[in-house]
Parts: C-alpha cells; structure tokens; sequence
C-alpha cells in the first residue's frame, strides 16, 4: 500500500468533482430545453466509459422525458455515410477528451443530416465542444489515471441535467455530493479478495443501473486485465444462465429502490444456488441479503443512484488491480484519447 | 460421429428454409410499405437470438432503407412504463415463439402508445403474431434443437425484405439459397479444435455484419457453455485490447465487401501481432490472410450476407460441442421459450 494511487485518488476528487458540475451545468438547463423543443427524439454517441454513460442517459430519457431515445451506430456515419434525416432529433455525443475523431465525424454527420447537437466533454475548446450547438462542459478536472473514474460520474450529471432539462418533473440533485462521499469509506477488501480468487467474472444490471453494470465490467476489464462479460439481466436469464457454476464470480449492480430491484434480487439467489459468488452493489437490504458479499451504495432516488453508484464498483477494481500486482493507473495498451481507426 | 445431430440437421435445412422465407414474404413488401407509410422511426424489440437479428436490422434500415432505428430496451415499457409517443414509429418484434411474454408486453404497449406493429415470429398464431398490426412468419418449420439455428437465419430474411420494402433500392434476394447451401460442406474442424485449446473466447465484427459476431458468440457460449465476449470492433479497440494474448482465440467476423472489411482486416493483424489466435469466418482475399484458420464466407453483397454468413459459425460450434463431449441439442439450463420474468 503505502503510497495512494493516481486511481484512488481521482475517485476520492468524485464528491467535489460532481458538485462543481452540478453548479456548473443546471443553470443552463432552460437553454437545453430551448434547443430541444419541438425535437422528439435524443440520439447518443459515444464510445467506451462514455457509452456506458449514454446507456444510463437512454433509459433516463425515456423514463424520466418521456422521450424516445437510442445510441448511435457511429459506422453508421463514419463507414456507410448513411443518408439519415434527424431533423427530428437531438444528438449527444459524449466524450471525456472531446477529441475521439469518429465521435466528432459523428457529430459532424448529425448536424449535416438537420440534428441540433449537444457534446458533454471535460475540456472546453475541443474539437466535440466547438462544433455543437450547445456544449456541456463537465468540472472534473484533469483525469491522469488511464481508467475514467471521475470523469465518467461528471458524464452521468451532465446527462441527468440534460434530462432533467426536457422533462416536466424536476430532479432533487442537492444530495448527490454528499452521497457520493459516503461511499468513499466503504470496506472492499472482501469483494475484490474474492475477484481474485475467481476463474470467470461476470457482471449484470438492469434498466437505469444497466450502464453502471458495463461500466465496473469494463473498468475490471481494462484495469484489472481479465476477461470479463457485461451483460444484461434479461441476456443472462436468456441463455448465459447456463455458464453458471462455481467457478464464476458475478457482481449484480442493483438500484436502490424502484421496478428492478426484486428481478435483480431473484437473479442474486438464482446465481447462488448455482455455486456462483455473488458480489452485490447498492440494492436494498433485501438484495444485500442475497449476496455472499454485499457493498453498499447511496441512498438517492433510482434516478439517480448512477451519479454514485460505480464508486464501490471503482474502489473494488482499483483495489483488486493492487492485489495483484498490476498499476490501475497504467494498465498496459489503453491510451487515454481513444480512437477506433488509427 | 455416427448419428447426425438434430441441430446439424437443422443447420442443413437452412437452404431450404430461406427460400420458403423468401417465397412466402417478397410478396408482402407492398404491404409492409403501406403499414410503415408516414413513419419515419423503426424501433426492434427482442431479446437473445432474436436480438441478434434485431442489430442486423438496424443497422440495415439506417444503412439501407435511411430511416432512423434503434433497439427497444424491454423494462422501459414491461418495469418503467414509460409513457414514450410512437406515433412516428414503427416496432418490430421478433420472436422465435411468439412467446416470449416480455416481448408480447412491449409490443402491446407500443401499441397503446402510437406504434405501428410488425411480428416477425416462426409461429403463425402466435400471441405476438395475432396481436401485430402485420405478422411476417417466417418458414423455418419445426426447430428442435435447443440453439436457434434455422429460426435465426430466416428471421435476418424476414428483416432484409422489411428493410427492402422501406426503403428505394431493391435488394436481389435469388442466391441466397444457394450461398447458404454452398457453405454446408466447408471444413470446420480446424477452426473447432483452435477454440477447443484456448483459455479465453472473444468474438467481433462491425457494421452490417456485428449482429452476426454476436449471434457466433451467443451460440458459442450457450452451445458449448464457454463464456465469450461478444464486442463491437471499436469497443475491442477502445479497452479490452489490453486482454488480446497468447490464450485469447478471437473470431473475427467480416463482410466479404463494402467499407468496414479492411478495418476488420487490420484487426485480425493487431490481433495476431499479440500472439491471440485467430479465426476468422467471411471477409475477402486479403482478410483471410490474416487469419490462422479461415472460414469461408457467402458470395452475396454485404447487405444480404448476414442471412449465409452465420453458418459457418454455426457449423463451428456444433462440431466443438462434439469434441467437447457436450450435446448440441439440449444444452444444459435452456429452454426453447425464453421468459426474462418467470
């Protein structure tokens, strides 16, 4: 241990990182709304971390807006040039660096094909940024671990905003930092102890959680350097389930409250009673009940759990990267602007 | 060997299936314009297999027919009930069974909410069926095999001529048949005894042709019941490179044309360069040179060959189950009728 990691460090910046954008970005909230009106779809693009960002923002809008929402196949644009009319829609395309080369083609295309375009990015002046219509600039500062943490939470607020912005109901924001930095303290010593010790790992969630499900499976991934699946509560009932046994760790990331909970709950006892270990993430006392390992995660509405929900998630990778052996701050062939074609 | 396989059979009849497909839905693309007329949206609704379908269908529609798609994500109407207008959309739903309850709930509520209906199911008389505003069976007759083999390659039929009649161009459908049939007779072997020897499994492909990575490694996965990773080219590229070694086999899936063949090319390069093994099913001259085993692919445009392309793949893991020990037909924890909530 001894000296903290840059990783360990930039999830703890997380709770100041998320009010600053909260400040930042709620007052434009009346401007995403004029820019959105009469427009009935919201398209996304992103790719990586920031996808699993937009996934959370799909659901979000649907639920929440009421507005039909979906992600862009960016070869779509980039490859088959495809002749799209989007005089109807709003595009967010998402971008840590705002300098993703098929993210900004995407955007490009969008807004060639009669799209209003929205970029949420962390750095101002960037390519992404410049060229959309409206420009959500989130406040996390500079990111210099490879694997996103605080940069992927500030995404999430951004998106919420944005949602928050073409609904009619409004979103209570005023607890999130706070929850956030709850979650700071948490044990997870046992949870990546058994990560470790595990042949294949396996993480799932459903609905407004999804996202947060891809993202501590990609963060496991790239940081910890194991094959991992991220799949969908529904995928796994559907046919995976068989793959299922003793040698598998599955980590279930559950909603704190809402429709989803109880499916995700009977999915806990369905994996376990196949010998699995079942590591939980948020959830209530109910689904912790169900878990061989269970860490805790913040008590916000379902809507908005995501903003902190990855926290355990992020401190179990980093701390599983240590224990064996590896950098989570370097892991070996990730660079931190991604390009797909170069 | 000896006795053929049920699901070796079932591969077989793919030939014959699609043209009783072809035969018996050309004849509806009048209609299926006159039901999506003034429509500008297309939505999917599916789950496993049928999902798989589902991606080829998107990215056809957009490509193809220039007409916005995207995925249904289920819980937003069967746990959220979002209260989304569709009233500039049309849904398909896509169900081996006509079933699968979750699906039939969606598309009774897009229904309710706005939605034009299209079923694309192997069941006429179907719940799914009798409740769409346009049902398109496909004729694979009978699938008793537990993995959808023949059910899967008629639905991506079902889908082209959907997509065929929404958009100007007309797709020429007549060698389809006789592609698939082509490829019944390629060697597998070779292909099955790389994966049989590899510690990790991951599948990719882009564009037109990813929906048919995914349906590789669904049937890999609950087929042989290996856990693989199915992921899009750019998510490979954008992360989980990193876990690319010397016990990684990757099946690269590639169109035989049309502009994401050589970036699937350069992959199976970079791949290879990190001492992973590759397999490589469809592509051209060049892709298969960069393949450790290369599987043949249809002699189709790369719009129509995800209808033969998957058979290879199929083949593939139909033999690897064999030497594997394990039943193709009946592999463990699956059933025909998938539910997500029961």
């Amino acid at each position: 241990m001894g000296v903290m990691t840059v990783m360990r460090h930039e999830i703890d910046e997380q709770p100041e990182a998320l009010a600053r954008t909260l400040d930042a970005l709620l007052p434009l909230r009346s401007e995403i709304a004029r820019l959105a009106q009469g427009r009935r779809h919201v398209l996304f693009v992103a790719r990586g971390s920031s996808d699993n960002a937009a996934i959370y923002g799909r659901y979000l809008c649907e639920v929440l807006a009421g507005r039909p929402a979906g992600l862009a196949a960016p070869s779509v644009a980039t490859h088959y040039r495809a002749d799209l009319d989007l005089s109807d829609t709003v595009t967010v395309c998402v971008s840590q660096s705002g300098e993703t080369a098929e993210i900004a083609e995407t955007q490009a295309w969008a807004a060639a094909h009669g799209a209003r375009t929205v970029a949420v990015t962390n750095v101002a002046g960037s390519t992404l940024a410049d060229a959309a219509d409206l420009a959500l600039i989130t406040q996390a500062g500079a990111e210099l671990a490879v694997p996103a943490t605080k940069t992927y939470t500030t995404q999430l607020a951004a998106i919420a905003i944005l949602v928050d912005a073409l609904g009619d109901q409004r979103l209570d924001f005023a607890r999130v930092p706070a929850e956030a930095a709850r979650l700071l303290d948490i044990d997870v010593d046992a949870a990546a102890a058994q990560l470790a010790g595990a042949h294949d790992t396996l993480v799932t969630g459903r609905g407004i959680t999804f996202g947060t499900a891809l993202e501590v499976a990609l963060k496991l991934e790239e940081t910890c350097l194991r094959p991992v699946r991220g799949l969908s509560y529904a995928d796994l009932k559907h046919g995976p389930i068989a793959v299922v046994d003793a040698d598998l760790a599955a980590v279930l990331v559950a909603a704190p409250n809402g429709p989803t909970v109880e499916g995700v709950t009977q999915l806990a006892a369905t994996v376990r009673e196949r010998h699995a270990t079942v590591i939980g993430i948020g959830g209530d006392v109910a689904f912790a009940a169900q878990c061989d390992v269970a860490l805790p995660g913040p008590d916000l509405p379902e809507e908005l759990a995501p903003l902190a929900l990855a926290i355990p998630g992020q401190l179990m990778v980093e701390a599983l990267a240590r224990q064996l052996g590896l950098d989570p701050d370097a892991p070996r062939g990730l660079s931190k602007v991604t390009q797909t074609d170069h």
